[in-house]
């Protein structure tokens, strides 16, 4: 198997399993005033602390939730309700992840005055356009590190300081789900206030995320026990959640690595399929994933053709490819129809190695170049 | 170790341990579009169909969750939301989990016209204080099925009848946490609209829950990607799911043999300990909890010196345990203050042996004799 779909999910590592196998057998609740509870509380804070130093972050700061999903609305539903009476103005772009654009949706819906900034055709937010909608009373922004179609990242330090000089109360939410453990994800160099970050992405297991809030104040959006602070309650997941810190532990975080992969399979690509063409900025890219069209295919066909040799790649993100629509994100590219349904997302992983990415680019091709005289 | 704390969590069994492992092969991501990410899915349906056979119910109305906490706010919340033009007299119990209560609360704080019914000595919920709080505009009721922390089976099938008499649109919610796979849990037969269950008090993994809806119209807590028909997005916790399926599979679901366990160590500790009671029906009782006060003892410090025998309890329930407060329910209960402070919930598991029982009894009466002695 050649999987090169890590930017829908990552296989666990050895680490993550058996850290789920440490928290099978340290199996107290970790609210429990026993010794069992407390060892199970010790565990689940050094994961805690192993995330924090990862950020640079006082790991007080760190909220475990059940995902990026979680982590993203508790950041935007929570800000948005702590300062409503600041203002109802927020901004984020149109290439987010669903767990964002839908909440800003949301929002809309319950009366707040949502603006979407536009995205230049390098798939980069567009800076201006964040300038031209910030407002003094606007209360939240939240634009993602790095994307999650295309790879490419944003100019975060840019926003955060135009939202800091127009805005000076305004939050600044970044998710960084795709960035976390393959480039430096540092709020404070990033000017970030809040930062996600997920756990299946970085090798661990599905399920479990984390918010980092530094001092924002954030109404819960969940009630219950007084787990962390009650500010996210409910029993910790203590497998995910050590599963987490050992994945943060084992990750290499080795972006010119990433890079380097990624420019292996683009070049053998073009090399074998002149008339493909990369989506988004080559040059502001993490690395960990390809976007790239055969204009003229159906993407779909491309992907389901390349199972027989069990080499998995994907067709834009997997939490919206249940639902065939044309990728949100090529489209506030500007990237025209044919090359949208054309688009394959390549997506790799610390583990993925130059003899798997070289093999796989010319099955891609070949099948490619079939189904392109099929389709003619 | 002997664990008696079986009400806080339960130690993964072996079964829900291989899924996990299972889970960090069959990786994918289930919203996936290749074969990967289809097992995925097909092995979440699996687990979805077992708990639903276990419910008596369609899988299509089981939702997953972080776990009970969660599935309890959507619950409360999805309802309250979607039916808030139909009424805003909504009504619970004084006993029941925080994540219930406090939900409650946070629906007085927003407007709505909360009552919170009696409980009786017997530690059940008075039926005629909720006939006597619903009107015909409640849309909405939630009482548990078994108490965390006394094992008290609520009169559930009476309260469903009295609800849909007074008031036919109102929905009936029970947090069946406790009772899941230790109790028939049928909600046709409960006569619930929606049911709350948890993985790990089952011998699953901790982090994953799940309501059962029914044909209710909930407002999503949560908003992203498409996964579960978008009343519940993100990326499924797998691993977490598919333990639950197992451990719900490996569940013997034996009420008598509960009962018998609870009996023997009530009437261990009472040969031993003649001035203790014990709290909450025995009639009415899971089995799986048995609630007794050492009068004039701190139940924190009996705890505390059975740990070096490995023997664990617990004080109340594990959610509420590092603030040190009298138990609500036993205050609700119309307990003495010194019967409260003294209280300890020991709880079992279909593992727990009847050795186990016979000597944590014996350890239990002979330190709680001995704190008696020096409290003196």
């Amino acid at each position: 198997m050649i999987y090169l779909d890590n930017a829908a999910t990552t296989k666990p590592c050895r680490e993550a399993v058996e850290a789920v196998i440490k928290a099978s057998e340290e199996f107290g609740n970790p609210s429990s005033l026993h010794g069992l509870g407390l060892r199970a509380e010790k565990l689940i804070n050094e994961a805690r602390s192993t995330l924090a130093s990862r950020l640079k972050v006082d790991k007080k700061h760190i909220y475990f939730t059940s995902g990026g999903t979680e982590a993203n609305n508790l950041a935007i539903f929570g800000v948005a309700d702590a300062m409503k009476r600041t203002g109802k103005r927020v901004i984020t772009s149109g290439i987010e992840h669903p767990s964002v654009l839908e909440a800003f949706k949301r929002l809309a819906a319950m009366g707040y005055e949502v603006v979407f900034a536009d995205t230049d055709k390098d798939g980069r937010v567009n800076v201006e356009s964040i300038k031209n909608a910030l407002t003094p009373d606007t209360i939240l922004v939240s634009i993602m590190h790095v994307n999650n179609e295309t790879g490419v990242i944003q100019p975060i330090e840019e926003i955060a300081k135009a939202v800091k000089t127009a805005a000076p109360k305004c939050i600044f939410h970044s998710d960084c789900v795709q960035s976390f453990c393959k480039l430096p994800v540092y709020p404070s160099e990033l000017g970030a206030d809040m930062v996600t970050i997920s756990a299946h992405k970085i090798h661990g297991f599905k399920g479990c995320g984390a918010l980092y809030t530094g001092n924002t104040r954030l109404i819960p959006q969940l009630y219950g026990g007084e787990q962390q602070n009650e500010i996210r309650p409910g029993t910790e997941n203590t497998a995910g959640i050590l599963a987490f810190g050992a994945s943060c532990d084992a990750a290499v975080c080795d972006a010119e690595a990433m890079r380097k992969k990624r420019a292996l399979m683009r070049d053998e690509l073009l090399k074998y399929v002149p008339w493909a063409a990369v989506n988004g900025s080559d040059e502001f890219n993490s690395g960990s994933v390809l976007n790239v069209s055969f204009p003229g295919i159906k993407a779909e066909i491309l992907l389901h053709s390349l199972e027989r040799y069990e080499i998995y790649i994907s067709t834009g993100s997997a939490c919206s490819s249940h639902k065939p629509q044309p990728s949100h994100v090529l489209t506030a590219m500007g990237v025209d129809t044919a090359s949208v349904s054309g688009a394959v997302r390549i997506s790799f992983s610390q583990y993925t190695t130059d003899d798997e990415i070289i093999e796989a680019a010319r099955k891609i091709a070949a099948e490619a170049e079939t189904i392109k005289r099929y389709m003619r």
